[in-house]
């Protein structure tokens, strides 16, 4: 089992990928075969490549992560975080509450995300001229 | 499927049975044969028999509880909560984060707990005279 140091580790590299890295860096996060159920009720998909294929939808735009709440307990964790999305005519709060496992090395064993469309923040930018 | 709405309510009044409620009172907001996981990684108990025992540890106990964030997805849902416990000697607050499934009615079919005893933020009281 992963110590709560390691799973600490994973959570932030995780929220550094999904902020700053390609999909293949935030498929990197997850073990090989992974399981990603996003939102919770989703068909999950499994492996590398459907999970590096979920995250390519994201890829070209510009993203903000921040770690609002972290629990850890034997492998596995909760956490509330924020994620924003910029768009060129909006930007797109939302701040699901994750539950990982983890494998001995960090790698993330599985996801799901609990959230529904609900919880979006659209914001529209500003008109100029 | 349980609605959002039957979702937010259950967890509403889980809240204010583990706040205000007998041990009796808070095994009511769970299914006949529910399963409690906490923290995660303990052995899970089942029933509302083994569930009320687990409950009956906090019974006597001044407390106090708090949502802090709820994200609803597919029948069930993840929160992140406070619960404060007066003691005579020292107060002791602990948020964890839960997950639970509900049924149709919204009983809780299962609960798991992520927490950590590190998680535990323990205030002595000062002493008088």
């Amino acid at each position: 089992m992963p110590s709560a140091d390691v799973i600490r580790e994973a959570v932030a590299r995780y929220l550094k990928a999904v902020a700053d890295g390609t999909a293949g860096d935030i498929a990197a996060c997850y073990a090989e075969d992974a399981t990603l159920e996003d939102p919770v009720g989703s068909e999950p998909r499994r492996g590398r490549a459907a999970i590096r294929e979920f995250y390519a939808a994201i890829e070209t735009s510009r993203r903000h992560t921040e770690l609002i709440a972290l629990r850890v307990a034997a492998g596995s964790a909760a956490f509330h975080f924020l994620v924003r999305t910029e768009l060129p005519d909006q930007t797109i709060d939302v701040a699901p509450i994750d539950v990982m496992t983890f494998d001995e090395d960090g790698r993330i064993t599985s996801m799901r995300a609990f959230w529904n469309p609900d919880d979006m923040a659209v914001r529209r930018h500003g008109q100029d001229g």
